[in-house]
């Protein structure tokens, strides 16, 4: 057997819906014990370490720098393994390649036309055209405006609007008819 | 130290809502090892525990009757010990002490009146006026008509109608100007 190896060191890199949308390059500061020239003097010492973050990657993408970790006389050094987890997005969930974001419409809306705007990750604004009745948790998907796939480059899930369906407090009496004639029983 | 006991043997209790509502008698049949009169020959007997349930237990309510397992020369013989659980009920769910329905309307129902009938675990009838708009997901309390509390005889929890609103499918072209005058933008 060969020598001993330690641990893997494992830290949490947070990234941004954009950063996984687009790509980004992070630098890391590691510090750790290294061996000096004379084979057993310890020191501190700091590396930055550079990670890609291609486009499309998702949490629990591991990335490995090997041996990168602590020095001690006959151990070979641990690696420093960066795990990637995914900041929480004021517009948008990702469920897999696509990308939900909610929409809550009033209930006029919902049963007449709507057009609902979409300020996307890369900061276009989609115009999502509903003539459809949309009904509380209906989902409407725009093919390709998702997550980006890193497996399959070139090629994006799907943006899905979810929506919401906002129901007014009270329907005055002399508005009831209206309805009955409206709509079906 | 006394003589060694056995584990106790633990067996699910199977209840419907309706037995766990109103309370009811479940004869349990088991075998165990039996030491005859010379005190060593073993035997298989049956015996029959009754379980008187109360209005109210819950799943997970614990039943033990003592050193009725197996016997064996030098052994305490095991406790039997039933846990309460609750079969699917196809009308009801139970949510500590209330139990909950679901309730489907029409979308003209949600927005007008409405009256929705509720037939209880006792076999009657209720009939609930609902004059408010019922939103999705809506929730509408009959209190003192859910599971009784078994630690406050004569109290129970509440039946809670949870609203599901079936929206139509299409809206004409031309009912649309009476719901714009009929809703709010």
């Amino acid at each position: 057997r060969g020598p001993r190896k330690a641990e893997p060191v494992v830290t949490k890199l947070n990234c941004s819906l954009e950063e996984l949308f687009n790509g980004a390059t992070k630098r890391m500061k590691v510090t750790r014990q290294r061996l000096q020239a004379d084979g057993s003097t310890l020191r501190p010492e700091e590396k930055l370490l550079e990670i890609h973050v291609k486009p499309g990657w998702k949490a629990g993408t591991r990335i490995t720098f090997e041996n990168e970790g602590d020095q001690a006389p006959g151990v070979v050094p641990a690696d420093i393994v960066f795990v990637i987890a995914e900041k929480h997005h004021p517009r948008f969930t990702r469920e897999g390649n696509d990308l939900v974001v909610k929409a809550r419409v009033t209930l006029l809306q919902a049963l007449t036309t709507h057009t609902q705007s979409v300020r996307t990750l890369d900061d276009r604004t989609l115009s999502v055209a509903c003539n459809e009745v949309l009904s509380p948790g209906y989902e409407k998907r725009v093919r390709g405006e998702g997550m980006p796939i890193s497996k399959a480059p070139g090629t994006r899930g799907d943006l899905v609007l979810r929506f919401e369906v906002v129901f007014p407090s009270h329907i005055p009496e002399d508005k009831r008819d209206l309805l009955r004639r409206a709509l079906p029983a």
